[in-house]
């Protein structure tokens, strides 16, 4: 949709016992289970600092979403009026970053133990930020 | 830090008044201006729905980042530790995506009037969400 592209090389993987996207709830907040956020190698030293009990934001590649959806049925649900996809939750859309709240449960070299993660395993991780005390944003 | 790569192409661009990095607050709540969110043509139609008073959370491309940094002195502030990136918001970091919580205040066809936002003028923007009431999980 643009001529300049930027490139995303993922900073590790998710790994969970839901391997199928028909297993996961849609939110986290929908009976998620916990998971692993296995980092690569080179990307382990960015978690300097991160304890049990911190609240993340972990950033996902939606890698099995549609790219050229740009409106979709809230949640699937026909009954429910056409959408732009930028005011909805749905995995289809044209860049498929997922966001996903998460607490850290456990750390351990250059994995994370979190909970609640709806995204199945594999699904690559594309970044991690601490919630901050208002909202979510940074610059 | 990893085999597979993926592809993001800007659904549109920032149009800020700040031109600067140096002008520009570390956060949206730390005094950012109003900005306008100018999607492509081909994105616009994902903004169906999206009505001034919503609450959004805007992803950006920090395209003026450094993608190999893993830690750095959160804030700048030379006299805090050096720190992960993936436990600060720092902008340094592989992969350089923006959060940034924003309030819709006007749409336009293809563009939207929201604030704050301390993103400069001309930072990609990747996606657009709704910000859910309890959190900001997604799969």
């Amino acid at each position: 949709m643009s001529s300049t592209l930027y490139t995303i090389e993922p900073i590790g993987f998710v790994r969970s016992e839901l391997r199928e996207l028909e297993e996961a709830p849609m939110q986290g907040d929908e009976g998620a289970p916990e998971a692993w956020l296995e980092l690569t190698r080179q990307a382990a030293s960015g978690l300097m600092g991160i304890q049990p009990g911190d609240e993340l934001i972990l950033l996902t590649w939606l890698h099995l979403a549609e790219r050229d959806v740009l409106q979709v049925h809230p949640r699937g649900d026909l009954t429910r009026p056409l959408t732009g996809v930028f005011a909805t939750r749905s995995p289809d859309r044209p860049n498929p970053i997922g966001l996903h709240r998460v607490s850290v449960l456990e750390v351990t070299g250059q994995k994370l133990r979190v909970a609640p993660l709806e995204a199945i395993d594999g699904t690559p991780i594309v970044d991690i930020k601490p919630v901050l005390s208002v909202d979510s944003s940074d610059r």
